[in-house]
């Protein structure tokens, strides 16, 4: 037997496995079937092991949708606490968020995507809906900020406003693929100038 | 007993269905339990009739997402024919058609926010993708109008800039409830400043 051949049988396949990669499986199936349709027998089959193999790594399909979820919360709010530690003008700080939720976006994918997808059928979700809710606050109070500083117009209600920016990240979800040629500078970039700029030419 | 009693009787009741009440229902039950998700049975057990009955109006249940899909699609076409037929210059038939489709999102919500949710799991699904997708191109020939003529910043690409709008619009299903205080004309308002004049203060 060559050395392929013998990378390739089942046991050498399920000993690479760890909670990280199974999390990596889990999070492609919750995506395609949905949290509440994925089952564990799926998530065993996807990853290749048995399920009893599964349950030496973690102790059931929550705990991973746990896990995904504060890999994308963690990501969000590490750039949020990034971006309101910044000693600039509001405006400025809301820029470093917007870009940095992009980049979350993109390099924590499968996990966001999930995120915006709960609606609190389980406890763990439910207190992922309440760190989301958190997160809205601060975006609509660093929005009103900027507005009391007179960098942003203030035409929308703070919070209107907030909701229609990280909308407007968030449907990145539905259309956008890491790695499909457009990158997280270039796709953070045309966000944000839609969003502060407008498209429309502004008078010279 | 009394008319109040009569008028409750399961045979009245069932009297007052016809397609257009029955669609209704149905697509309330779809956006709760995912078309897939969704059997005959649920459908007859939500509208309070028999599962024949139910069948006495309709074929299928393919046939009511059709017809929830037909009355998203017809609205957004309708709304962009209105716009594309307009003789001003390309940035007013854009505006036009953000207007008409926030519109068309507020007046048939359930039904635009089952078409943003179709995967393409069925004839009617696939054929559903494919009128969308003429949708986005028409969207993305009228941003490449309106950055030749001069009136739109071309930044980023006329095709991610079409993205970047409809995700900005379809993003209103995730939170928006029609009835809920908000009014069409200010949803519309706030969604054509933040895209086409953007957030900041512009030099005076």
């Amino acid at each position: 037997m060559s050395t392929a051949e013998r990378s390739a049988k089942p046991a050498e396949k399920r000993s690479r496995y760890d909670v990280e990669s199974l999390l990596a499986v889990a999070v492609e199936v919750f995506g395609e079937r949905g949290y509440d349709g994925t089952s564990m027998d799926d998530l065993a089959r996807a990853a290749g092991i048995t399920k009893s193999s599964f349950y030496h790594h973690v102790k059931g399909k929550e705990e991973l949708l746990g896990r995904s979820l504060d890999r994308a919360l963690g990501g969000l709010f590490a750039a949020l606490e990034t971006a309101e530690s910044d000693d600039g003008p509001a405006v400025k700080r809301l820029e470093g968020l917007l870009r940095g939720s992009v980049q979350v976006l993109v390099r924590e994918f499968p996990h966001v995507r999930l995120l915006l997808r709960v609606r609190g059928n389980t406890e763990t979700e439910r207190a992922a809906l309440a760190r989301r809710r958190e997160f809205d606050h601060r975006v609509t109070a660093l929005v009103a900020a900027a507005e009391a500083e007179g960098d942003l117009r203030s035409a929308a209600d703070p919070g209107l406003t907030a909701r229609l920016l990280f909308g407007l990240i968030n449907s990145l979800t539905e259309w956008y693929r890491p790695g499909g040629g457009l990158g997280e500078r270039e796709l953070a970039d045309a966000v944000v100038d839609l969003a502060l700029s407008g498209l429309r030419v502004r008078p010279t």
